[in-house]
C-alpha cells in the first residue's frame, strides 16, 4: 500500500506510517476513522493534491493492505528502537527525520496530528507499543521476594512437636512410601496395608497407646502423626487412622483394663485389624437411631449380635471389605425384652486366615470418589454370639445378675456421652485435611510462579501469580492455612486439657473446627485445580487425589451441616453454665439484651472509617468479628423464641432458622480462628516473621468481613465506604503477600517427595 | 428410685413422676433445678414429712436413678397413650386418676405446679413429647406434592428438538451402552470409543457436515446431540466432541471445499480419527503465542511441522494418546522467515494401522482427574514435512508465488477470527456441563426425598429434603438449572443466527456463559456429593464420575476466568457500535454517565419496600439486574480511566480492575439469563407448568440478588430491612418449590439407565 516510489518521493509522506499501521491493525477501518484521517489529510496545506489523492486512497475499507505490507511497515518503524513513547505522530516525525534529517514540521502541525490521535482514541504510549520490545509494566516486574526468615516461620509452625515432625516426614520421605500407580483397587489396598504396616513398625501406631501396649500415651503426638502423614497419601492416613485413632480408642476409651490388656497391642502393631462398625445404612449422621441389636443371653453370658433388617447393615466401615478381624459394633442392648440403648462390642469378623466368622457377611463398597487405597465394607450379622466379655464396659455393663448397670441413668446422655470420648477423631480429621490444602497451595503457587500467560502489548509474558484475580484465588487461602494452623493447635491443647467442665464447649469447638477446615479444604483444592489449568486436572500433578480423597472429609465424623448446627446449639445453651443455670427463656432473653448494649460500638465516625490504619488494625478485627459472634446468636435467640412464643413446635422452630444457626456456628468458629491467629502474631519472635505474619492475619479478617460485608451493612455496622475500603486492602494485601507466598509455603515444609508434582518441581 | 411401695402407698405422689423423670432424663441435676424442686415439695401442704423426705431423697444429684428405673416411669407414663400435651403436671394428674379417678388436686396445687415447669424452662408441650409417639410437625408433613403437567413441562423444556431429543435418549439408553467398570485405563478408552462409533453409525456424528458427507448440515441438531449425550457417560461425550466438533469443525469451517470433500465423511463416520492440536505446553490460554512452527518451502510446495522447543510441545490432546490418525495442527506460518502468524494444518500423526508417522512422537497424558475415556497425549513434531494442500485455506493461503495471501491484513486480526468460526465449543461444553447438573440434582433430590433422618422427640424421622438447609442447597441450583436451560436455548439461537455485526457480542456471550455455567456445575454437583452424604461419595451412584469429568470444564475451551474478562472487556467497547465510533474515553465518559441517570432509581420508598408482592414482581428483579450491571460497567469503565489519567499502563490498569471485571461479565451473563428465563414463564401455556416456572423464576432472581446484597447495600439500592426480607422470601420459595422438586427433575427425563445411582433408584 504505502511504500511505493511516491512515497521515497515526498519522505515527509512518512509522518502518517505510524497512524496508517494502527489503523489498519486490526484490519477494520470505521467511519470515523476515515472521516479523522480525511479531515487530516485535507488540513495539510503542505501536501500536493497527488499526494492528499494518494493518502486518501489508502483509506479505502475494502481494500486492506497486504499482510505483507502492514508487516514491512512495522518492520521500519521498529528499525528506529524507539526508547521513549510519546505519541504515533511523534514516531512518524522520527521516520522522517531517518530519511532526512533536516525535514521538519510547524508547531501547528504536529498540535494537528496529535489532535487527531485523540480523537481516534488513540493513547499514544499505548499505541506505540506495538513499535517496541521490552515494554515493561508494574505487574510484569512484581517478583517473589522473601521477607522474613523461613526457618524461622517453620519453627513457629512445628512448635513442641518439631521432632516428631521431623521424624514422621523422614519415614514418608523414604523411597518405600513412594507414589505409585495401581492397576487395580486390590493392589492399592495391599499397599496402602503395607504402609501402614511399615508406620506400625515405627511405632506410630501404638503412639497413643499405654507403655505396656508399646505405646507412648501421647495423643498429642498421635495428632502430630495423624497431620504430618497428610503430606503423603491419604487413603494410608485414613487406614492409619481407621486402625488405630477408631478401632484402637474405642477399645482404649469405650473398654476397660481386661481389653486394654488383652488387645491394645496388637491394634498397635497392626497385627490385629480391626474396624469401627457404628453407621448403618438407615443411620449415618443420626446414630442415636442405630438398629442393631445385641440381645443378652444370662445363661449362656452372651450377646447375639445381629442385623434385624437390611436398613441396619453397617455400610462404609473401613477395614472391612479385606482386612478387619474384628469390629467395635455399636448396637442397642438388650435385655429381658427391654432396650438399653447404644452400646459397644468387640465382634470377631475373620480369623487370622481371612475365613470369615459364622454369621457375618461382608460386601465391598466398591469404588469411592477417592480414598480407593481404604477397604470400605458393608457388614451384616447374622445372629452372631460373642462372650459377656466382649462389651466394651467403660460406661455400662451388665452385673453378675444380668442386669443393666450404669452411673448415667439415660441411654441418651449415656451414648453421647461415648461418643464424647471419640471426639478425637474431629480434631485429626481437620488437621489432616489442612495438611492437603497446605500441600495443594504449594503446588499451586509453585506453578503461579513459573507459569507466565499473557503480558502486555511488545512485553513480556507474566507469571499467572501477577494477576490480581490470581492472587485473589490463592492468597486468601494461604492466609487462611496460616490462620486454621493456630486454631486446630489451639483445639488440641484444649482437648488434651480437657475437664468434665469444658467437656461440652470443646465437643463444640471441634464440630466447628472440623466442618469449617474440611469445608475450606474442599474450596481451597478446587480453586487449586481450576488455577493450574489443564495441568491441574492430570492426575500425577495431585490435587486429583488431595481433592478427592478429602472431598469426603466434609462427611466424616459428622456432616459439616450437621456439625454447625450442633455447635449452634452450643452456643445458645452455653449461656447456662456462664450464668448458673438460667433457663431456656432467660438465656435468649439475655442473649438479646446483651446484644442490644453493643449496639452502641455503631459510632458513625467508625462506621464509615477508611484511613487503611483503622482497616489493618487489629482490635477493629476482632471488635467487628465479636461483634458479628454476639449479634447474630441474639437474632437467633430471638427468632427461635418468637417462634415458639407464637406456637410452634421446637422442632419447626429450629428448622425456619437452621440456616441462621448454621452462621452461628461459623461466626464463633471464625472468633476463635482469629483470636488465636492474633495471639500467635503477638507471640512470634522476629521482625521478619511477626511482619510476614500481621499480613496474613489482616488478610484473614478482612476477607472474612468483606464475605461477611452484606451482613455488616445490614446491620449499619459498617457503611458502603467502609466495606469498599476493605475490599481494596484485601486486593492489595493479596498483592503484597503474593511477593512471599512462595516462601510461605516453603516454611510449610512439605517433603518434596510428598508434594511429587511435576509442575511443582524446584528448578 | 420412685416406684417403690410408698409411692402406692400414696398414689397422689404420681404427680412428680413426669417432672422428675424429664429433670433426671439428661443425667444432671442442675442446683437450679434442685432448688426450684425442693421449694416446689415444701409448699406442698397435701404432703406428709415422711413423703417429702422421701421425695427430697430422690433429688441427690450423686444418687442418679438406675436406668431401668428410668424406663419403668417412661413406660408407666406411655401407658395413659397420652393424646393432647399441656404441660408434665397435667400429665402427672392424669397418672395419678389412673390409680385412683377420684384424686383430685386444688387449682392452687395444680397452679404452683405449672409455675415450676415455666421456672424450670421446661416448654409443657415439649417436654411432654418423651411420653408421646406420632409426635406431628410441621417439618415431619411436609411432603412432595406436584402442582403441573410433567409432560407439558418437558415439551417447553425439549422444544423443537423434542424428536431428536428422543431419538438420542433411546439410542444411550439401549443396553450396548449400559455403564460398566473398567479394570483399566485402555479398556476405558476402548469402550469409549466403541460407543463413539456406534454414535457415528446413528449418523450422529456427521449431524452438522454436509450432506454429501452423511450429515444433515443441522448445527442445532449436533449441539441437542452434545446435549442429550451428556446424560450418559461424560468421557464419551467429550471424545465425541473431539472428533466430530473439534477435528471435524476445524476442516469444516477452516478448510475449503477440496478438505470438506476429502475427509468430512471419514471423520462423521469415525473412519478417519483425529484431534485438534492448539493447546502446547507453554501456551493454554494465551493461544496467540503458540511456537509450534510450519515453514513453507516453495520449491518443493511444502510445509515442514516442527517443535522447536519443549514448551511448544503440542499437550493434552484428546485422541492422541491411541486413536487419532490426523490432526488440525495449529502452527506459526513461516515463509522466508517471515512470520504469518498461527495458522492451521493437516498433519499426519498415525496410519490406519496405528503405526506412527516419521517425525511424529506422541507421549501419553496417563491418568486424569476425570474423562479418562479420552486418551489425551503429548504430541513433538519433528521436521513433518506434509503438501501444500493440507492448509486450512479458508482465510489465508499461499499463492502460486509461494506468497501469502489473505483477505485480513493482521495477524491477530486473522487468528481472532478463525477461532471465532470455532466458538461452538463454547455451547457445547456448557449445555454438557448443565446436563451433568440436570443428572447430579435429579440423584441428590431423589435421595433426599427418600433419606430420613432425625425427627422430632417422639416422631418419626424426617426426609433430609424438608430441612431448610437442604433446600437451601439444592432449591437455588435446581432454579439455576432450569434459568440456564432457557439461556443456553437462547445463545444457540443467536449463534445459528448470528451475522458479522453481532459476531463479537456473541463470541463474548458464548464465553460468559461456558464460564458462569460451568462453575455453576462444579458448584452444584459438589453440592449433590456433600447433600447425598457417605453415599455420595461411592461411585456407584455417579455424582464422582458427573464431578470429576465435568471439573475440567472450567478449564476447556478457555479458563473461566480470562473468559470472564473477555465478556467484560467485549461490555467496554460493545458501545463502540451501539454510538458510532466513539474513541475509548468518550465511551468511558457515556458509561459512567449513563450510569448516573439511573441513580434516580433509588427511590426511597423502593429501596425498603418489602412488601411480598414487589418482592416477588419480576420486573423489579429485572431492574435490580440492570441497574447492577450497567452500575458495575460504569464504575469498571471509571475506574480504568483514571488509572490511566494518573500514567498507570493500560495492562496494568486493567490487571487492578481484574477482580471488577469478572462481576461485570458475570452481572452482563445474570441479566441475559433472567430476562430469558421470564421470557421463557411468560410463554409457557398452561398455569400449572407456568406457576412452577414462575416460582423457579423468582428463586433464581432473588437467590441472585441475595448473593450480591454487599454490593447493593454498598449501593444505597437496598436497605438492609429489604435484603433480610429477601432472605426470608428465599427460603419461603426454596420450602415451596421442594413440594415440586421431584416432579422438576422428573421433568428433565433423564432415561433411569443414565441415571443409575443406587440411591435415585425409583420404587
Amino acid at each position: 500500500m504505502i511504500h511505493s516510489d511516491f512515497i521515497h518521493h515526498n519522505p515527509k509522506l512518512h509522518i502518517f506510517l505510524p497512524l496508517y499501521y494502527t489503523l489498519w491493525a486490526d484490519s477494520i477501518l470505521t467511519p470515523t476513522e476515515i472521516k479523522e484521517m480525511e479531515a487530516l489529510i485535507e488540513r495539510q496545506e503542505w501536501l500536493g493534491v497527488e499526494e492528499k489523492a494518494w493518502l486518501l486512497e489508502k483509506l479505502n475499507p475494502t481494500q486492506p493492505p497486504k499482510p505483507k505490507v502492514l508487516k514491512a511497515i512495522r518492520k521500519e518503524i521498529q528499525s528506529l528502537e524507539i526508547k521513549e513513547l510519546e505519541s504515533l505522530s511523534s514516531i512518524g516525525i522520527a521516520l522522517v527525520r531517518k530519511y532526512d534529517p533536516k525535514l521538519a514540521f510547524s508547531q501547528k502541525t504536529v498540535l494537528d496530528f496529535q489532535n487527531t490521535e485523540r480523537a481516534l482514541g488513540l493513547l499514544g504510549k499505548e499505541a506505540g507499543y506495538a513499535f517496541k520490545s521490552g515494554h515493561q509494566t508494574i505487574t510484569t516486574s512484581h517478583v517473589a521476594e522473601q521477607n522474613f526468615d523461613i526457618n524461622e516461620m517453620a519453627k513457629i509452625l512445628d512448635g513442641k512437636q518439631a521432632v516428631l515432625i521431623r521424624k514422621v516426614k523422614t519415614i514418608i520421605a523414604d523411597p518405600t512410601f513412594a507414589y505409585r500407580e495401581f492397576d487395580s483397587l486390590k493392589e492399592q489396598r495391599e499397599q496402602t496395608l503395607v504402609w501402614c504396616q511399615e508406620l506400625a513398625k515405627q511405632g506410630f501406631g501404638a503412639w497413643a497407646f499405654p507403655k505396656f501396649a508399646g505405646g507412648k500415651q501421647d495423643m498429642e503426638g498421635y495428632f502430630t502423626i495423624m497431620e504430618t502423614l497428610s503430606y503423603h497419601d491419604l487413603s494410608m492416613v485414613i487406614k492409619f487412622g481407621v486402625q488405630f485413632g477408631l478401632w484402637g480408642m474405642s477399645i482404649f476409651f469405650l473398654g476397660t483394663d481386661k481389653h486394654h490388656q488383652k488387645y491394645l497391642k496388637d491394634v498397635g502393631s497392626l497385627k490385629l485389624p480391626g474396624c469401627f462398625a457404628m453407621t448403618e445404612t438407615g443411620h449415618g449422621s443420626n446414630v442415636r437411631g442405630l438398629e442393631t441389636t445385641a440381645i443378652y443371653n444370662h445363661s449362656k453370658k452372651t450377646f447375639t449380635i445381629h442385623t434385624p433388617n437390611p436398613d441396619a447393615r453397617k455400610e462404609y466401615i473401613g477395614n472391612a471389605a479385606m482386612h478387619g478381624q474384628m469390629a467395635t459394633v455399636f448396637a442397642k442392648l438388650m435385655i429381658d425384652g427391654e432396650d438399653f440403648g447404644v452400646n459397644a462390642f468387640i465382634v470377631p469378623l475373620r480369623d487370622s486366615q481371612g475365613n470369615m466368622e459364622p454369621g457375618v457377611s461382608i460386601e465391598d463398597c466398591g469404588r469411592k470418589m477417592g480414598l480407593n487405597g481404604v477397604d470400605n465394607g458393608v457388614i451384616y450379622f447374622d445372629q452372631v454370639e460373642i462372650p459377656k466379655e466382649n462389651m466394651l464396659d467403660r460406661f455400662s455393663f451388665v452385673n453378675e445378675a444380668g442386669e443393666f448397670e450404669s452411673p448415667i441413668s439415660s441411654d441418651n446422655r449415656r451414648f453421647f456421652t461415648m461418643l464424647g470420648t471419640l471426639v478425637g477423631g474431629r480434631i485429626g480429621i481437620p488437621r489432616s485435611a489442612l495438611s492437603a490444602s497446605k500441600t495443594g497451595l504449594t503446588i499451586a503457587i509453585r506453578h503461579g510462579e513459573k507459569r507466565r500467560q499473557f503480558g502486555p502489548e511488545g512485553g513480556e509474558e507474566v507469571p499467572i501469580l501477577n494477576y490480581r484475580m490470581h492472587q485473589r484465588r490463592l492468597m486468601p487461602p494461604l492466609a487462611s492455612s496460616y490462620a486454621l494452623h493456630f486454631a486446630l493447635r489451639y483445639l488440641t491443647e484444649r482437648f488434651l486439657n480437657r475437664t468434665e467442665e469444658d467437656a461440652q464447649e470443646i465437643e463444640a469447638l471441634a464440630a466447628g473446627l472440623k466442618a469449617y477446615t474440611t469445608w475450606f479444604t474442599t474450596a481451597t483444592l478446587q480453586e487449586c485445580r481450576e488455577a493450574c489449568g489443564g495441568k491441574g486436572y492430570l492426575s500425577e500433578n495431585r490435587i486429583d487425589a488431595l481433592k478427592n480423597d478429602t472431598d469426603v472429609y466434609t462427611t466424616f465424623e459428622g456432616d459439616n451441616v450437621v456439625l454447625m448446627q450442633l455447635v449452634a446449639k452450643n452456643r445458645l445453651t452455653e449461656f447456662k453454665q456462664e450464668f448458673g443455670d438460667i433457663n431456656m427463656f432467660t438465656i435468649f432473653n439475655y442473649v438479646v439484651s446483651q446484644a442490644k448494649t453493643s449496639i452502641t460500638e455503631k459510632n458513625p465516625l467508625i462506621v464509615r472509617n477508611t484511613d487503611q490504619a483503622h482497616l489493618l488494625d487489629m482490635d477493629f478485627h476482632l471488635n467487628a468479628f465479636k461483634y458479628r459472634e454476639r449479634a447474630i446468636l441474639a437474632s437467633a435467640a430471638q427468632r427461635i423464641k418468637r417462634h415458639i412464643d407464637n406456637g410452634m413446635d421446637s422442632f419447626d422452630a429450629f428448622n425456619v432458622v437452621q440456616h441462621h444457626l448454621v452462621n452461628v456456628g461459623q461466626a464463633y468458629i471464625e472468633r476463635i480462628i482469629l483470636e488465636e491467629f492474633q495471639k500467635a502474631v503477638r507471640e512470634a519472635a522476629g521482625k521478619g516473621v511477626q511482619d510476614a505474619l500481621t499480613q496474613l492475619c489482616q488478610l484473614y479478617a478482612l476477607h472474612t468481613i468483606e464475605k461477611n460485608s452484606g451482613w455488616y451493612l445490614e446491620q449499619g455496622y459498617m457503611e458502603g465506604v467502609k466495606t469498599k475500603a476493605i475490599r481494596k486492602e484485601v486486593n492489595q494485601l493479596c498483592w503484597e503477600i503474593r511477593k512471599n507466598a512462595l516462601a510461605l509455603t516453603d516454611a510449610f515444609d512439605i517433603p518434596e517427595s510428598c508434594i511429587a508434582a511435576p509442575i511443582a518441581k524446584r528448578n
